[in-house]
């Protein structure tokens, strides 16, 4: 007989009746009828019952036991009485009377509990991961963490990309966030990076003539903690092809992502592979007032901007006589909606530092508020009829520079639609986000600098960079969106040097200063380049969403807290000084803060 | 038609001819036949024969181009005449005849061919990578690599493990190597560690209470460069499973590591699954000379101390007294061979360092050499007798203290193998080397310290350290060896608190400091674990292996130089101060060395 198990803890069921066994788990529940002692023995798999009576050797060896004792029980299977039987557990149907038992590891008293799913702190959560991932929730979320990365690299692997990891000890890179540093031993003050993306690294394997690259890759980025980012490491499903369109990508990778989404989604919709609509980033950023549109919404944002060049409506008219924009967001059926829903959407944008949001209510046919006042029902009439409005639909305004006017409009959409209770929760909605703009202006440096990355190739090649006002430029640039989150970002990139030169100099970038900083695939280019584009998809954005998870926290095995400290390891932690001394460093304490 | 291409180099075959095609690739090679001009057209998957003549625009552009640039043909699919099809290619019943071309990236002067196998420059090869990468043997060992590693995830998750990716941002071990340390820019003077082996965080997921765990592993030591082993970072195959025996792991193991070689052995034997020979360490150091025993080699060795007990051979005799060891190596069937061959032998063992080698010639039973006159004929055929050796077999001595008779012995087995063209090397022959000892006795620091890893389960447990001879203590801890090389170690892990305690003590280490050292996993063992235990395979040998490479270099995509700098991406290389001033760090400057 095996030393520890004849089966696992979710195996046996009625055909096993009679038959001798042995199981080895945790204890995860006792309960005591007086005399009779029965035990929820947990594993991985499942949860089998442990009944041990005074005939047995195992009651007082179990009486005395702490939950989370780890033991191996023998024993022998027994049917429960039909007034007993649970149909919910897969060994429900059985119990397994204990002869004899063997003590693995007895438990000391427990700082938190693993039955059961009530809150605890964070802190000591942490500390004892060990009895957190025990726990179901965050069990059940880990292990579909694992088959969700299997699935997309089978996934991969089954329509011929290829899986390279890419270095990990490597070079800084100037663009983007702070790396992570790792001093040097052999070279006296010099360092490798951490790589934030294998960005530079795939695109030189496409140089090197692989076609398709995948790579489930950890990334790093020494940023400051934030909710929706744990501090250090995250993994990205990263991929590049060549010789392809971005449309050749869409294609490649929507089965993919639709496939996987199927596999794990529990019924849940998800936008069939093919179907993925295609939004330019300009019709995004109306329709939707984002980049990153929830199209479980249906409300579509318009822009009245025309409607309002004349109008009764003085404020309005003044907004667009100076450049500004005025977006309306719809609110179907709200003629029973009372004065305050309106007026508590105004607040709540104020709340968000916005000047306001501007309504019409609509009851019957009948206008009310001041803007339709204002503005006559005549005026307000035609409107509606051309935005397809009914006569119990309300309406709301955003109204300001274009930039501020379409996010408050993103935002003023989203919460309409979750106080209408219009958002579709059971489906999974995706989107490409296509035709980004190349450049941006940077008011803070007063400069035009690139908006997403700067490897993309700019639409229209040399001759745009040439010809174009940069800030009317657009990249092969898209971003993969579901449910009002950014999924994954990609980009046909800049494979030539020339055009790549161009594009760096209408930043203020010299080729001295692209040859010094991207030196590696600025040589690669000169010596025959594919065309060549791809992206990178957030593993842990998909877990997720695929978990319905609310903080990255439970889909991470061993994460670390805000402070970027791992309470489990004791990390970081002082160098030795000989290993300092090695790595040619003095550290700098910071002063003391004043108390 | 797709932008690029409607087929890639390796899809066209005769049943083309006549289509319109488009294809896209690299310029391999160029024969200009006067006025025709013939291009051998590359990509990832294969070669196309392109003809360009004066009627097609594209000569004149091609004639310009350089090796290596990468273009687009259009074309018509052509049958070669019989005469110049080529068997060896799949695409060699045809050629394309180019109508018209564009020119996606012209390359510059070459540094190093692509085309051809010629030796090049290490330092150029690795600032070109890209150019090295698209030459064949590098790109068909690469792909080999990511097809291996893809083989070993697919059969890893079809027998029930799953995939974690454990920290790369973690604590520094105490235990090992060197670790590379990670500045922290949130808490001064604070460092987190690269792992050098997830080994603690695979402990703590069996304690967790995840079953069977597995992870093809970034491992990083910070170790001086060494022939074998790159700077950085290497990979593993890591795995552990709970409630395990070692057998189990053996078993478990065995289909996976010899399906995956079979899979890639190209027709070499690999010892099948359920057969893979399991050999004590002691056994082993007796029988082979060394705990990395290449079964290739069918010499064995064997203890002859007993017959030197009293000898006519003086120096045999005393060695015998002094408590050394007599251990003999057949050279079978040498009875032609010269008295220099024997000579030769003992020549190379001293340059090895040894005091030499002995040797017993026979031809047609007669024997030859000192040892044999003076120990005498009739106790050297009692000797070859109770060996079971031949009439024309030779014999080498290894006479030495134990454990340098064992590594000469080992040594001169192989080369004895070598020599007499006995390995037969269209094989892979795996064992498992079992039950090493727990300590081992350090001569430098004169003390008991752990011969292999410290997490192992003494056998005998508790026990055994509270009541045996500390070197007698066996481990529960095995080595996977393929041809003279180690390719995976593992044990049974010791998941007893107490145990670990005494364990360490013995190496005086006191409870304070494990609890110091080892934290997290020692506070995880109070709280119920389960017995545990697994191993760790080397991706990089089996690749090897598997490619038939001599250095790593050949099986890794972007290898650092034996400085540990990546010539490519220019790595290390100096912060920014403003870096410095972050991670509250300050260079030192090592002295000048003086000239």
């Amino acid at each position: 007989m095996h030393a520890y198990r004849t089966h696992n803890c979710a195996q046996l069921s009625a055909e096993n009746v009679g038959d001798s066994v042995r199981l080895s788990g945790w204890i995860h529940r006792k309960r005591d009828h007086g005399g009779v002692l029965f035990i929820d023995l947990r594993d991985h798999y499942g949860m089998t019952q442990i009944v041990a009576d005074e005939d047995s050797p195992a009651l007082s060896v179990l009486e005395k036991l702490r939950l989370e004792s780890v033991v191996t029980i023998d024993g022998e299977v027994k049917a429960r009485t039909p007034e007993t039987v649970n149909k919910d557990l897969p060994t429900g149907a059985i119990e397994v009377f204990a002869r004899s038992i063997t003590v693995q590891s007895a438990s000391e008293e427990l700082p938190m509990p693993v039955a059961g799913e009530q809150e605890y702190p964070e802190d000591v959560r942490l500390k004892y991961r060990f009895l957190d991932l025990r726990r179901e929730t965050l069990h059940t979320n880990l292990m579909k963490r694992t088959r969700i990365v299997a699935d997309l690299r089978q996934r991969m692997n089954a329509i011929g990309f290829n899986e390279f990891s890419t270095p990990i000890l490597t070079a800084s890179s100037p663009e983007g966030a702070r790396d992570f540093l790792v001093p040097s031993r052999i070279h006296a003050g010099k360092f490798y990076a951490l790589p934030q993306a294998p960005q530079i690294y795939k695109q030189l394997l496409m140089v090197s003539g692989f076609d398709r690259y995948f790579q489930i890759a950890p990334c790093f980025r020494d940023e400051d903690p934030r909710a929706d980012r744990l501090p250090g490491e995250f993994y990205q499903l990263d991929l590049e092809m060549s010789f392809v369109t971005q449309e050749e990508v869409w294609d490649t990778m929507e089965p993919v992502i639709a496939g996987t989404f199927e596999t794990f989604a529990e019924g849940k919709h998800v936008t069939p592979a093919g179907e993925f609509p295609r939004i330019p980033y300009a019709e995004a950023m109306i329709k939707y007032g984002t980049d990153k549109p929830d199209l479980r919404n249906p409300l579509i944002i318009s822009d009245v901007t025309s409607h309002f060049e004349k109008s009764g409506f003085g404020l309005f008219e003044k907004i667009v006589g100076g450049g500004g924009r005025v977006r309306v967001i719809p609110a179907p059926n709200t003629h029973e909606k009372s004065r305050k829903f309106f007026d508590d959407m105004n607040d709540w944008a104020r709340k968000e530092g916005f000047a306001g949001l501007g309504y019409v209510t609509r009851k019957g046919g009948e206008f009310g508020g001041p803007i339709a006042k204002n503005h006559g029902p005549e005026r307000m009439a035609e409107l509606y009829a051309e935005l397809g409005l009914g006569e119990n639909d309300g309406l709301f305004f955003a109204a300001s520079k274009e930039a501020d006017a379409a996010k408050l409009a993103g935002a003023a959409r989203t919460r309409v639609g979750e106080i209408l209770e219009l958002i579709d929760t059971n489906r999974f909605a995706f989107a490409w986000i296509v035709d980004f703009p190349f450049y941006e202006y940077d008011e803070d440096e007063k400069k035009v600098d690139f908006s997403h990355n700067p490897f993309s190739m700019p639409q229209g090649g040399m001759e745009a960079l040439e010809t174009q006002d940069p800030l009317t430029i657009k990249a092969y640039q898209y971003d993969l969106v579901c449910n009002g989150f950014e999924l994954a970002s990609g980009s046909i990139r800049n494979h030539k040097p020339e055009t790549m030169v161009k594009a760096f100099e209408l930043v203020g970038l010299s080729q001295a200063d692209v040859e010094r900083d991207f030196g590696g695939m600025y040589r690669a280019f000169q010596y025959g380049a594919p065309p060549h584009g791809g992206m990178a998809a957030g593993v842990d954005r998909i877990v997720m969403l695929l978990c319905g998870a609310q903080n990255l926290r439970e889909i991470t095995l061993f994460p670390m807290n805000q402070k970027a400290e791992d309470l489990l390891m004791g990390a970081p932690s002082p160098a030795e000084p000989k290993s300092l001394r090695e790595l040619h460093l003095r550290v700098i304490e910071p002063p003391k803060e004043q108390k």
